[in-house]
């Protein structure tokens, strides 16, 4: 029997989510919230999904619009065994005791703190850890990206210690709202929340991370340097390493995807919906080796990169796969992503 | 038999083309060429399109990244019936004389200048008049927008007199080279080109525009002031004769895609290849008409808007359809569009 | 005697009009008002500008800082005979009663509606008509904009109609919590408000306006097509009667500033103070006459346009000059401005 | 007697640099040459600076444009005691064998290969080695950053090793025909050129820095962590440091400037010419000390920071000044700076 999920916000995240469960074998998309119609309430009636209204919303409002309600949230959550909570930032709390009254589990996002769960998650970090629990939070989209790299690199070589700079993008595509236009803004929190938030799924990991700010939409950078505690023979040996974990993406010099214009360029052309790059992007030449001291580039896409980190929450919570590889196939190959 | 079609230059417009030839039933993809490996090329040969070497191009930098050639371009065109030219701008001339040695016919883009081919085409426009060319010029995305509008209103109303402010994007997603960051650079032909462009398909129609480029990858934006020549009764008969004809998306205000950020996110959300977004864009709230005297933004997708011209221009060469209406029908089925 | 004249604000519009209050031979700068301590309030006090404390503002936040206050902003309007209101949109409308119950006169913005003054002023366009009022509006950055080229036009030749496209920039310099950073927004009003601002000046003009949004920190450029009752003989005719009058700066193709960056370079050049760039700007290369149809391009800096305004309605109430053109060389001459 | 002084090349940093020396009690500006007329021409013989034909130029142009010219580059080159070359990179080194010819003394830019002088130069770093040198090259923008961070970091607590990630801008503001337009850039050369440069002035330096590309036009944002050899007591004892050395500017969290567009805005506030920051920028909240481990963002304005170095590299050349705070002192008073 499939795994009922609610998705309640229907954002980016919550949109992007919603796909990806409605594509798996062993779970079922029972239905959406939505606070006002839009073009992607009215999407999500194309695709077929139940729209349920979210708590300040007015039914009328939908009426006018001529896209048909299946009810109130309150009734969609009766209705699953698990809700992914894609409310924008500090609204899941609150939401935490809707679930908790409705009796099911639930997977929050990374812009809660992590007490807003029993455990913080990772697919590729501390899946195991994870199983049976009744409430997730799946890491921010920085953090998940730094944890997929420590996933790779802390078996492989451990880490002595890891330096990252963060180079956000000032606000998503259609956050026409926000700035800046023209300029760069540090992250005065030195070192910035992210290495604390990695170690929330690594606990012995020595990151310190440093934020700015600049005027971008599309992806985020990270600059990161490395000293690994067991020196790899040469650069290609960590590519390899690399290349061969799911959710990583190397560019070689070949590929001309030179900077973040061209990766979502590439995602463009590849297809996936919304043209989204859940995988961790990395570059050959962006990578360099010096004895044990590894520098390297990834970007993150950060309208996507959790998504199928939720997938895989859920699959951990109700431990449907025997264990994160397994899960993680499944939910790849569902979505379309393959390593390399 | 199917029509067999080769796309001489695989960039923003003739990979979509591609495409669109690809899922066409009565056309034939032969092949297409390339000048370099890049994960564009890659994505040709995932999708099953056999890559030819366009004249600079080097082989072996093909056999070093693994991508397999089909042959040249000149072996290319010996086995089609008809080529699209999608070089950068100014280069389909210099290629015409390939196509007339091959004994082929050609579809130029309108970077070219009018007098490359035997005719400009629009779809909505002038198919009739194009029908059995053997060279066709598909006008520029700005022009292929001006003259779907002009397709609608003058028939309906007439047109006494036209006024169009063109907003243009900067660079497209991926040209990174381009600018400018911080800054609005005005064409200083004044009227700008784009109204006698028009007129390579409609000749008698009184237009004026202006230009202009501002930082934005995204799409542009017209501002146009039509004074017609017979009254509607209410703005909404005019937006009704937009909606009832293919190419045109009008939104409501209810669907909140308020500007070009949004918009490109309804077409990440709606899924056609590339987020592509290939109709005109208009707005219920940015439509207004006093009298005879009508206003409307529209925002035009300058990579993808002239896509399904480029098929219909196939169409009408080799007289593969009844009538325009028919093509486009069968054109836009193919690509999953429809009115609305 | 000189008029006293406080400033209520001291952002971007209220720090401009200080320096211009305080260069003025017949006016005394008395005092300022801040609400936070600030990178802006220290220059203001190494200015030697007076500090009083804003409605909302903490003395002791001043007192940490070590920027001395001088008093209350109630304080400070009993020491003056005019208050030049430069708080932020709509605030100046609740300010009235603060000077009313003081008994001062004042000086609204164009962020306000038009009945928050006897009059809206522009100095070219009706300094005669304002003369000895106790309240005046200056009107907005793209209406004074507007209103001085309708006061150059409207005497030489007349203008039977204007259409202008506003291409408004979407936050000013500093101010990088606003957007859009890659996109453009229409706004739906359609004639946009503009156009009747303008007639606040101008009554019987007609005039009809269209505005957007881009990503652009620098300046606003206006599109212009203004058909003239009477022909000019030439476009050089018209350009003369620009480049005669006060506040427009003509750039010539040699001077190569064919963009609002460059344009916002050459003021860095200048030199006046805030590299600002107070008059409207023209080029010879972006004006272009046909018959009685002018098109022209023109450029206006959002942060200073205004600026020489509030100095000239100042003058008005007081009639502290013979006549318009003498108020305005006055300022001019004061503020480091000449014609061409 | 003063050191007679050439500026090679009107742009970004020779029109600066003429400003500059033109402020010297101990130089005499004697000549600049320009290509084509420009608005910054014009303004050169506003401000009274001779004007000599550059090499590729035509006089012809300079006639129409109503710009008297006093002579070629080779004229302006027998005249001086020292050219400042300010040709666009690459360029300088053609230019070396005029200079040579001319038997003159040379300041040349960062954009130059160090091998183009006898010597690399920073104020604060190394003045003292570069006395009486015929050829002297100031390093770049980031690289005078970092040296002078260095000189202050060095002599006070020593430096273990120095990691640095450096955000630069896309483009100058009145560049507006380079990009990218919204997207982030890496450069893959890893570790980037800017730590080798750094040691051009402290040849053991242990620095290894990393660098990007982000669409702003306004700062570079260096993000700093430097492991110091000797802890200081807090991190007030570090900023302290800081700001008692000439030439750098630490912001307090009462001012504000917290980003690069608040540091501009500072700028334009201040009033030096072209509203440049010839200063290293600091923040108080940008600014952390951890045991030995500091880290600090400071943003460097690329179009000034090296002026007032490529003064005290002339003073140097000629020994002017007892030593390099003297020089230092003088050259700051002249421009209008002061520490903190």
């Amino acid at each position: 029997m499939k795994v009922r999920v609610a998705i309640n916000g229907f954002g980016t995240i919550g949109k992007r989510v919603a796909d990806a469960v409605a594509r798996q074998p062993d779970m079922e998309l029972v239905g959406v919230t939505k606070t006002r119609p839009s073009f992607e309430a009215r999407r999500a009636r194309e695709k077929g999904y139940p729209l349920y209204l979210a708590g300040e919303g007015k039914a009328e409002e939908f009426a006018a619009a001529g896209l048909p309600l299946a009810g109130t949230a309150a009734e969609l959550l009766a209705r699953v065994d698990v809700v992914v909570d894609a409310a924008p930032d500090k609204i899941g709390r609150e939401n935490r005791r809707l679930y908790e009254a409705a009796g099911i589990r639930a997977v929050f996002q990374g812009g809660e703190k992590p007490d807003v769960a029993e455990a913080s998650f990772n697919a590729l970090g501390n899946y195991a850890a994870c199983r049976g629990k009744r409430t997730l939070r799946v890491v921010s989209c920085n953090t998940t990206g730094l944890a997929r790299a420590a996933a790779v690199l802390l078996p492989n070589w451990g880490v002595d210690h890891w330096e990252a700079t963060l180079v956000r993008r000032g606000a998503d595509p259609a956050e026409s709202k926000k700035g800046p236009i023209n300029g760069i803004l540090p992250t005065f929190q030195l070192p910035s929340h992210h290495g604390p938030d990695v170690r929330t799924v690594f606990p012995e990991l020595s990151i310190a991370t440093t934020a700015l700010v600049v005027p971008t939409t599309l992806m985020h950078v990270h600059v990161n340097h490395v000293r690994l505690k067991r020196p790899p023979q040469a650069v290609a040996e960590v590519l390899e390493g690399f290349r061969r974990t799911p959710r990583f993406r190397i560019f070689a010099p070949w590929e001309h995807a030179d900077g973040t214009p061209q990766v979502m360029e590439y995602a463009r052309d590849r297809g996936i919906g919304f043209n989204d790059m859940m995988e961790n992007v990395l570059w050959e030449a962006g990578t360099r080796l010096e004895g044990r001291d590894l520098y390297f580039f990834q970007a993150i896409h950060q309208e996507s990169i959790v998504v199928p980190e939720n997938v895989d929450a859920i699959r951990a919570m109700f431990d449907l796969a025997p264990d994160g590889p397994s899960s993680i196939a499944l939910t790849d190959r569902a979505l379309g992503l393959r390593a390399g």
